[in-house]
């Protein structure tokens, strides 16, 4: 399809007005432009509307007409499912401006809020009012809600919490038609019917358009305590962390696995960072524990966990966090790993995610595919093992050329997740499939799933202007 | 449609050959008789596969022949979706001997089962590894997995564990076609398409026939109290459960609301059944937490949220369960409600939820309305407080004739209903829709989201095999 015409940009940009009508190539550009410069894209309009009415109107009429939409929240998505294609002929539809927090109901814990509402702002909120909505992501302070449950964003409170989907309970969506689905409901129990909310949540804009959610907040704990141990391999780990749930159950907030490398890498970076353990440990484990108890409960189950930890063997060394300052300076250890990759050059990324009894397994079988892809390369693997989440990096070898490293991105990605595969894992356990991963889906999912998936698209979007050509 | 000609029963009976297909009336009876005795059913015909591959067969078969088929478990339902309507064209197709449990995975905490085992058979086989499947029913006797994920069960651990959705990860599915949908994982995190799984949780088995799942298991809790409130009031038992669940958050695995008159069913039913509580109170609550520390750590857990309640003014007097016997003996209380309704005449049932903030609302409302509709019926609620989900049931006023009682069930339940509605709230919050509310269902529920799931269904069942007349 070429690029469209201006008589039917007019037509668009009349349903939102000529302020929320970006039609001017640097005001569009900032909606272009991904943070992983890898997609060109391109589009002649951006549509703000300000209201779920203006959504419906812009939908209706891009049903009729057969013009591609692209639904926008914070752009901060890492599978270019928030930008156009480079052809041109998509219009932009950010969701910003529908950023009203509409009621937080603290008997049902409850919070009502427009997909525009940026996860900081949802937080600060709910906190006002005693709450805490558990979603913590490194985008918080730009990414939006709308794009958080498109993207059925994970983070790292999963464990305890889970992750957007099952943080939320009805949502309201505009679809390609124009008509609005108001599933808002507050129920943490309701069989009355096919599970459709499920259907919204996670689809990448490529079914309607989500204007609106009702999450679950929770009572925030009075305690959290961050602990840090050093062990000798992923078994370990895995052995602690059987410990640490079966002692903390859902207290256990947080359980993250750290190569000697990526630790490295962060420490690096900053350069008044210490290292939580003066030994030298290959692979380390940050513990997050909230009580609802008081802070000292808190404190006491990371020591009793720990120590059971030191005792049987399982942790080589710990300490405990002293202060929340050191809290958080542990989290950022963990949370620079990523910008922590950059100096060292050239990365290739995994974000999979593999049955939690695999984790080893992928580990020793993982090293040496990256080996035999490209000698040299320094495994940066990291992430949430509670979940079975790795975010499985790879920066380039010491002094080669950066472009001759990226050049191995495919074969490395095949012989990474050829072994995911084979242990019955996932391509893509929180970022998604955009446009990044949607040839590989297509190429090597089970024809069946796939088969159910497309069924799904021709019921929802038989004209296919909702995102198309991404996940699907 | 007529009844089924005799060459295609045969063709049906080879596939699992002549034992596991009942064709003689005294064997078949079994599978119609529902529970309720609400729906006159009638089949010439019940299979009972004992493959995947069998299953498959079937229903490819039977989409060749345009042939209606029946999914049954446990035939524990209770709307009616697991048995055949009263024409006699469609065949039954029990899933009990699918009844394999195919691996319990201690380190991923995961329990991969096929459909026809019976809950309680799960419940042990993960016991004797020290894992704790927490669905927890009345029925778990004889319900079934498969029954469990198509109704999306409930039950009276959601609070802390999530309902049947929750704790699946994974189905195979044999999809009308006979296409095996093998979606068997065991990941947390998986954000690769758009959620399939849920929508064949809780389908009712109109959509395919769920074969296997993998489900979540918990290390077992090392403590567990159960305690017994008296309350003034539906608002002052809110009250208790925002302190609990502030306490307690996930160690708040049971809260329980019971009426006065409930109480007095379930203890003039058991003889030797007394009183927890001296005093008279309108309402009951009935607390029960787990803990993965300890058993003198659940006590003091419950003692702390109880004596705060005391000394707040919400709870007016309480008590601590002694021992295991007498923790199962308030449980009884609570377990025993529906039965203890049978001596007190006709029943008119609801399983409602609403939002947990309008729950007072409700109940006040409701009442008005059950006096309205007939004067001098006793309304028996109860439920699962915390998920906002009351079984609010009438019972007959005492005296009066049951048939003419029973007379009133549609208006009675119009005027329940109708106030559910109006809160935002679920008509059927655990039991599913079945036949027993799909009239129902379909003139109430927004046309969009019936449109929805009339796609959806038409888009996974074209031929309209699957279990028809059921949910949509």
């Amino acid at each position: 399809m070429s690029a469209l015409d201006q008589s039917l940009l007019d037509r668009f940009a009349d349903i939102v007005g000529p302020a929320h009508a970006l039609r001017d190539a640097n005001d569009i550009a900032p909606y272009l432009r991904e943070t992983r410069g890898l997609w060109p894209a391109r589009s002649s309009l951006v549509l703000k509307p300000g209201s779920v009415e203006e959504v419906s109107r812009i939908l209706k009429l891009a049903t009729e007409t057969r013009t591609p939409v692209v639904p926008q929240g914070g752009n901060t998505g890492l599978v270019g499912g928030q930008v156009p294609h480079a052809a041109g002929n998509e219009i932009v539809v950010s969701l910003s401006r529908l950023n009203r927090i509409r009621e937080i109901d603290t008997l049902s814990n409850t919070v009502t809020a427009e997909a525009g509402v940026v996860l900081e702002a949802l937080h600060r909120a709910v906190e006002a009012v005693d709450r805490l909505y558990p979603l913590s992501l490194a985008s918080q302070g730009s990414c939006e809600i709308g794009g958080n449950l498109s993207s059925n964003a994970g983070g790292t409170a999963v464990l305890s919490y889970g992750n957007t989907r099952e943080l939320c309970l009805g949502v309201e969506v505009v679809l390609p038609t124009g008509e609005v689905f108001d599933d808002l409901r507050k129920l943490k129990k309701d069989n009355t019917g096919y599970d459709l909310k499920n259907l919204f949540v996670g689809a990448e804009g490529t079914l309607g358009i989500i204007t609106a959610a009702v999450l679950k907040i929770f009572p925030r704990p009075r305690g959290r305590e961050v602990g840090w141990a050093g062990v000798s391999s992923p078994e370990a780990a895995l052995s602690l962390f059987g410990l640490a749930s079966e002692r903390a159950g859902a207290n256990l907030t947080g359980f993250e696995l750290i190569g000697r490398t990526p630790l490295d890498f962060s420490l690096a970076l900053t350069p008044d960072a210490r290292p939580p353990l003066s030994g030298d440990w290959p692979w380390h484990v940050l513990v997050d524990i909230s009580s609802g108890r008081s802070q000292e409960d808190a404190r006491a189950l990371m020591e009793t966990i720990l120590s059971d930890g030191l005792e049987k063997g399982v942790v080589g060394d710990a300490a405990i966090s002293e202060s929340i300052a050191q809290g958080n300076a542990f989290w950022a250890l963990r949370e620079n790993i990523s910008d922590a990759q950059k100096p060292e050059g050239g990365s290739i990324k995994h974000d999979i995610s593999v049955p939690v009894a695999s984790i080893s397994q992928f580990i020793t079988r993982a090293a040496v595919a990256v080996e035999s892809v490209c000698p040299g390369a320094r495994v940066v693997c990291f992430g949430h093992m509670g979940d079975g989440n790795l975010h499985y990096n790879v920066s380039q070898p010491r002094g080669m050329d950066k472009d001759a490293f990226l050049d191995l991105y495919r074969p490395m990605n095949k012989a990474v997740h050829d072994i995911v595969r084979d242990l019955n894992g996932s391509i893509s356990a929180e970022h998604g499939i955009g446009q990044l991963k949607r040839d590989e889906l297509l190429a090597t999912a089970p024809p069946v799933g796939i088969d159910l998936m497309r069924r799904v698209k021709a019921a929802f979007d038989p004209a296919g202007i909702m995102n198309p050509g991404k996940v699907i």
